[in-house]
């Protein structure tokens, strides 16, 4: 296991310490129940927004939490769900009178200890409200979920759910948006390799020298197929066609184009993937207004992409549009 | 080579469509001779700003063309500099009628074809003016070079630069402020795997399964020294000694910190490495006033990463504050 680490078992701390000290102005780590949250803590009279799950994704969790975003994130373990009482801390450290979302992706660990974590918010008078993310199209159940995954598409739905929150949105409001957004949205993804969680040392899952995996998820859960190596034109129609078939997209229609890398995959190759993608979506007469191409959602140092088609109407725009400050959202792209 | 591409030479020309399509609104890919430029053109009475280098370190490139950053960029081959045809085009898309400065990496090939750039455009009576950046303490010459190498310090210098020009310095002030961020900064990198370049199809050195270099090069130029894994701490520890000697760094002053990822190595180790030597720097007496964390200036998908360290004072901090909107640079942070 080759890392820039020390002791794995420290790894975690380690480096949420480090990320915070680097953050300090954006984001606040708070301890036992370990969650990240706002610097400058709540916005009173805003709607809350939260969201959590297993470290090894970063940018995900602190990294979204800032103004536009996130009030508050609350991390687990490597690929493991956070506690109902991380969840109930973050989740009181985002309300500002108005309630608190939860933003879940559907892993039902998570899906679990979100529901106990609303329990114990709403015993402190908290109104929660969930919405729970699965843009996966690529198998319905999977290793740790019923029903879809929720996967890189959860960044752009964080992005738009939190705009919506920070311009002053109600609970029901930011609500009924973040399932409208998750309901325009739809990805799938590819491995190339699998990584190496520090506390196992193993790899997450094997491959062969010449083969990739189509519509695996991101802690390696199995996917559509197994091939041999292919061009990145025949691996980008393969994700797109199902992601287009999925959505029912048609011409004329305006489209967020989003290529997110798993890690150890080079930029280079994820623009390799957008050309192909665009020029696809372009001679279907489909309309790419916005764009994002980057590691958003990553699994340490898996090699591998996906790619997530969202419809856009003017709301989600200028959502998707609103200003945000965190240390993973990339402000003005 | 398992990469997401389609044939390898069609690869470089592919990723850049892509790039130049999902950033359109920002930056402009013109062709023969092949460069980088601002969507929006040069700015009239502005000192134009250009950089350029082998492909392969994405987002650098045409991913810091933007407001704030460079008016336009020369991309070569991977691993390869741009020609002085490029470098003439790039510098004429730059030039507002105020001059053009050629921040410079300090590889042979680039510097001799910067010159012949620059004189180029000089015949067109494009007053030029060229720094030479040199970040890397690890060794003095290299495989590509005379001196000291441009390592991941470019980019903060780049940023540097590019904000000067833009609140309005001549060619003059911005060549000294370009000078002067270069000596205020150092920096030392380490690698854990090589990268394959796809035209090759071969990794670019070899290193044993539990070897790391110390002080090794973006293109695999070779370091200070071989050794076997070592805990992060100790990495950092030895990145970290060299460049606080190098920089003469004193309790009381301020700086910025700045882990680059290269490409591989996930965030969450990139933060371990910036705990410790915040760490570090913290018991020195050194105040980490600005940092910076991610994969800023990659070699496609090689594991490692560099530290570098900046010392700042109030207008090199300004500067690096100052509005930018790129593709490769995250704004506000």
């Amino acid at each position: 296991m080759k890392k820039i680490i020390n002791q794995p078992e420290d790894s975690l701390a380690e480096f949420m310490r480090g990320f915070s000290k680097a953050y300090h102005d954006v984001v606040a780590l708070h301890d036992e129940p370990l969650h990240f949250a706002r610097a400058g803590g709540a916005t009173s009279g805003k709607v809350g927004v939260i969201s959590g799950g297993g470290s090894g994704h970063e940018p995900l969790g602190g990294g979204y939490v800032g103004v536009g975003m996130l009030d508050a994130a609350a991390p687990g373990q490597y690929f493991s769900s956070p506690t109902p009482g991380q969840i109930h801390a973050a989740t009181a450290s985002a309300h500002g009178g108005a309630g608190v979302l939860h933003v879940v992706l559907n892993y039902t660990g998570d899906v679990l200890n979100f529901e106990s974590g609303a329990e114990l918010a709403e015993m402190d008078d908290i109104e929660v409200s969930t919405v729970i993310l699965d843009d996966d199209v690529a198998v319905e159940d999977s290793t740790f979920t019923a029903g879809r995954r929720a996967v890189a598409g959860s960044i752009v739905a964080m992005k738009v759910i939190g705009a919506a929150a920070e311009r002053g949105d109600d609970l029901a409001k930011v609500t009924e948006i973040a399932k409208k957004t998750n309901d325009a949205m739809a990805t799938m993804g590819l491995a190339l390799t699998p990584c190496i969680v520090p506390t196992q040392g193993e790899p997450s899952f094997d491959l062969g020298p010449d083969e990739l995996e189509l519509g695996i998820g991101v802690h390696g859960e199995p996917g559509v197929r197994r091939v041999s190596m292919m061009p990145a034109d025949d691996i980008t129609d393969a994700l797109l066609d199902a992601v287009v078939k999925d959505l029912e997209l048609s011409s004329g229609e305006d489209v967020l184009l989003f290529i997110n890398g798993l890690g150890a995959t080079p930029l280079s190759e994820q623009y390799i993937m957008y050309n192909r993608a665009s020029d696809q979506l372009e001679a279907m007469g489909v309309n790419i207004t916005r764009s994002l191409v980057g590691n958003y959602f990553t699994s340490l140092e898996m090699a591998g992409a996906s790619l997530t088609v969202m419809r856009l109407d003017d709301d989600l725009t200028s959502l998707f549009d609103a200003p945000v400050h965190t240390a993973g959202w990339r402000a003005g792209m």
